[in-house]
């Protein structure tokens, strides 16, 4: 790729260009009509994810390189939910006519940094006018073995990596006119998707997998939609991000209920069997460098029943449709 | 499919249900973090292309369903030109607060009626709000032996599918306020992908091809620059969809020059070696039903030349990105 893609010229073709050198080795094969990628036996997972400015991300929040970042990240976390291996994306990049150059390449730049981290590519994309910024992240990864939402079985634990609330305890500082705690605003800004765990878990038994985008709540609805089971949370269990606290107190409610109705955190919420106990924890802590927490059980029937000592909680979605 | 995804509740999965149900047997396995498809020894090809209300469309010119089709034909040429077989789709719409959920679900249909025209189901995609509607298509294929921009060599020869110029008719009638004609509507409002061309090529001996979105002259240009050669045109043997006569009058070009400067009629643009003649192009057309015109011939060295009964003429791109 040192001398970028073999484009004919054009203003469109010269933005490519730029975009590709700002990339260098994080780009691959740009410039055919399709990006190629050798084929497997293994299963093929693909995802496809929308990041629109005003409706996922503002600017006066994020810089172009964090927005391109947290476009890439939450697709990417859609692999890892599936315990698939990256294989690479594409972006569908619609950009204002105001827009530089200088603030397309950045945002291409987080994307690119964002498949980085995980060993994903930019294979392809698509450059456009448009009323607004927005990024359709295109991943595609392998899994030998892919767990989906619809396995878990009366009688699995549920299992929740890292912590919560932390991305919705940006987003109300931010929506206040305030800024966020540190902690908050990189989880929002900088999303790590949970690739290396969710390969663990896969390897390790897991019988079904979801990453939290629309929160604990609505994202164990759809594990037991799937699944046809019920789930019952424990949400004094529920690990909560240090930033939580403030931020629920101002809500004016409990830390655990703040952290399971925040969306976007990326963590993933597994169905174990019974028998992936404390020491399957410490093994996944051990390899991972991240924490992972028994917050619930899958049971005969449907829906998600959530308890607070002892007390029946009804949890609220993060409905991004809005 | 026939239960429509498992989901929870919620707005945004109430219209992912309802898109799934109209959808029916052309969507398959939405629902889960992943479209998840077999993989094969083949190699990949994937593309994503967006398209944007008020730069690629206008609803006062193309209704929902048309547009869905668009989208997703414009996306899945770009596999015609690889000669890949698809393996289906996914698309993230974006859609403004005003829009109804019957207009979201005849957009979707058009995309599923596009790729079950091809055989390619919609295997996943994205819902968001945003500031107007927009459709990004992603798609997926297989290829035994894709073929790229970038094989022309010296003394090929080069051929073009079916006939040019009818989007950009329909296109100049409708800025003009007028109701374009029949056939050059229809092939803006309906593009069929070129796919069975695009593998019958491939299986021929084509050495490098590109599908017509940007132009003939843009296009070319493409094929010349990841070909490392030159591309000579002859404009007089380029064949014209009948609608573009009238358009080229008031336009004030040759019709050929009109034709050649047209884009978004997703025929395709094939260099073949020059022992492909007569009897191939005779044998394509009775394999596929279209036509398949010699048009120019690949050089050493480097652009587009394009000639036009012995005089030179250079030919502007249809340059999307305004």
């Amino acid at each position: 790729m040192s001398d970028g893609p073999a484009l004919g010229p054009g203003v469109e073709f010269d933005r490519i260009r730029a975009i590709a050198s700002a990339l260098g080795r994080q780009a691959s094969g740009l410039g055919d009509d399709c990006a190629l990628i050798a084929g497997r036996p293994d299963t093929l997972a693909v995802s496809t994810d929308a990041s629109v400015e005003g409706v996922h991300f503002r600017f006066d929040w994020l810089s172009h390189e964090e927005v391109g970042w947290r476009a890439a990240a939450a697709a990417l976390s859609d692999l890892a939910s599936e315990g698939a291996e990256p294989a690479g994306l594409l972006v569908a990049v619609t950009v204002p006519p105001s827009a530089t150059e200088q603030a397309l390449v950045s945002l291409m730049r987080g994307v690119g940094e964002a498949g980085a981290a995980v060993a994903a590519p930019v294979l392809g994309g698509d450059l456009s006018a448009g009323p607004a910024w927005a990024a359709t992240v295109t991943v595609l990864g392998w899994a030998p073995a892919p767990v989906t939402r619809g396995g878990a079985r009366p009688g699995d634990r549920l299992w929740v990596t890292g912590a919560l609330g932390g991305a919705r305890a940006a987003l109300e500082a931010w929506r206040r006119g305030d800024a966020p705690a540190d902690e908050a605003r990189r989880v929002f800004a900088r999303p790590e998707p949970r690739i290396a765990a969710g390969r663990w878990l896969a390897e390790h038994g897991a019988r079904a997998m979801i990453d939290l985008s629309d929160g604990l709540g609505a994202d164990a609805g759809h594990l037991a939609a799937a699944s046809k089971a019920r789930i019952d949370l424990a949400l004094e269990q529920v690990p909560v991000a240090g930033a939580a606290a403030a931020e629920a107190r101002r809500a004016g409610v409990s830390v655990q209920q703040f952290a399971a109705e925040g969306g976007e955190d990326y963590e993933l919420l597994a169905a174990l069997p019974v028998a992936f106990g404390r020491d399957g924890a410490l093994a996944f802590e051990r390899a991972t460098g991240l924490a992972l927490t028994r917050i619930g059980a899958v049971r005969r029937g449907s829906g998600v029943h959530a308890t607070l000592a002892g007390r029946a909680i009804a949890l609220k979605g993060y409905d991004h449709f809005r």
